[in-house]
């Protein structure tokens, strides 16, 4: 088995690979590095790896938007979702006094973004495909740190000049493992993502089911309508984020995350009911809510 | 008159305030130039300039994630809307196959994607605070490139070597103009932000109303509800964006835009509504709508 992952070794991704391995009893599988997201999707879509795992949220910096783009393109769903807790150092070969290049991904660096400004008000920011890459970077020069992880620093030779240094203390990233659509291999079990059933009568429990839908423009309550679909039979939203179509400012896809699986009646009844307010609609999967699995 | 934008000279928000100077006559105010979209905002929240103009969301990349966290900080409302087309350029004073490092916002290098994935995969991409710092930085050496508009190439002397070089053609950017809360002296007039009144009965026309509203996690059917209040009175959401809290993650505040002035009954009726709803509300103000203002 072969799980794909953002690369190089001392990635966040690859931390969130080996707590789903060990959670899964998958300590055989092994780990594919890939340059960029896209690449390591797109792996996972193809079945050149059998699962990826795929950053899609951060709980200071928001939505990875090349993630939530992703997913509507064909050939992947989601099989499960994994909680890491990011806390980012400061990693050089130099002291901080010496540093005039900071590197890191995006993302990472906009968590960082007070920490940048007040310390480093003139330093130039690189971005990077992923934290480690900016750490294997950074080994190349004393002027130069990486925002990483602690195993970055271990991985590439570095010193760990300052720790948790994001701009907020908590800081969590959620992973989406994905697979390729046409294989089951890989599906969550019918066992795995299932109700609790402790709470009888309530949606509550171990799963989750993610979705995609288009309400094209100017059509007033649309979103209403579509959200009464699930508040009529009780099931909570986790999440609702917005996308741009990409073709109109104004012009939105929806990302829905609900509790419940799509083979319970209830839920199945409530897709039926969306497919038919929408003008678009793609079922992302049903998979078990880890929840902040290392919190 | 002062308005503050981002600067230096050359950057698409400085084309904004332009555009925004022309439509309001406003031919005398002058422009103050910020490092970062923090700093202008502050400026306009402290009185230090009257207004400034601030990019709030991209039809390609979506929302600019440090607008939306600035806009829950005390001290600022929205008092317009401008949109600008947005052309990227890829500028150097040297030529296509000297390139190793290309510099820009990371909205617009994101923006560009593809086109850097494709044509520059090894380049070195390195974030400024501007589009027009990028532009600036570029003239130093041969090897460098600036994704920017056509006025930074001309304004700091480099060579334009492909235009339009953004993922999709059809690229837009929302500005707001934003002021002092305690400044009642540019906030729309009552006659600029009125409904046209076309439609009786209708809430549409010249006028759109933004807020924040919080709902604490967990209570399932709280958006459903919160978008009742607008559902039930006609009143057409124009965008609805989550954005983390960054207290934990899946804890969000909602922003939503919809069309109508608190002014009118009827949309202050919806705003006691949805206040008895919500867990925080902010109204950031009312405002003339202008859609695609250069489309």
């Amino acid at each position: 088995m072969i799980i794909g992952v953002l690369g190089p070794e001392g990635s966040y991704s690859e931390r969130a690979a080996k707590l789903w391995m060990l959670k899964n009893d998958l300590g055989a599988a092994k780990l594919r590095y890939f340059e960029d997201i896209e690449d390591a999707f797109f792996a996972a879509a193809t079945g050149e790896t059998d699962l990826s795992v795929i950053p899609i949220e951060n709980s200071i910096e928001g939505s990875v938007g090349v993630t939530l783009d992703l997913l509507r393109e064909d050939g992947a769903v989601i099989s499960g979702e994994v909680v890491v807790r990011i806390e980012h150092c400061l990693l050089s070969k130099g002291s901080p006094e010496e540093i005039r290049v900071v590197l890191s991904h995006p993302q990472a660096l906009a968590q960082c973004r007070h920490f940048l400004k007040t310390n480093f008000p003139h330093a130039e920011l690189r971005s990077t495909g992923s934290t480690s890459h900016a750490a294997r970077l950074a080994g190349e020069f004393e002027e130069m740190a990486a925002i990483a992880s602690s195993e970055a620093a271990e991985k590439y030779g570095l010193k760990v000049l300052l720790s948790n240094i994001q701009d907020r203390k908590e800081n969590h990233t959620r992973f989406i493992v994905v697979r390729a659509e046409k294989s089951g291999k890989y599906a969550p079990t019918a066992s795995a993502c299932k109700e609790t059933g402790k709470e009888p009568g309530k949606i509550r429990g171990k799963c989750k089911t993610s979705l995609i839908a288009y309400l094209a423009k100017d059509r007033p309550g649309a979103l209403y309508e579509l959200l009464g679909a699930f508040a009529k039979r009780g099931v909570n939203l986790t999440k609702i984020e917005s996308r741009p179509s990409k073709k109109e400012l104004g012009d939105y896809y929806f990302y829905i995350d609900f509790e419940g699986s799509d083979s319970d009646a209830l839920i199945k009844d409530a897709l039926e009911d969306i497919k038919a307010k929408v003008d678009m609609l793609k079922v992302l999967g049903s998979y078990p809510a880890l929840g902040n699995s290392e919190a």
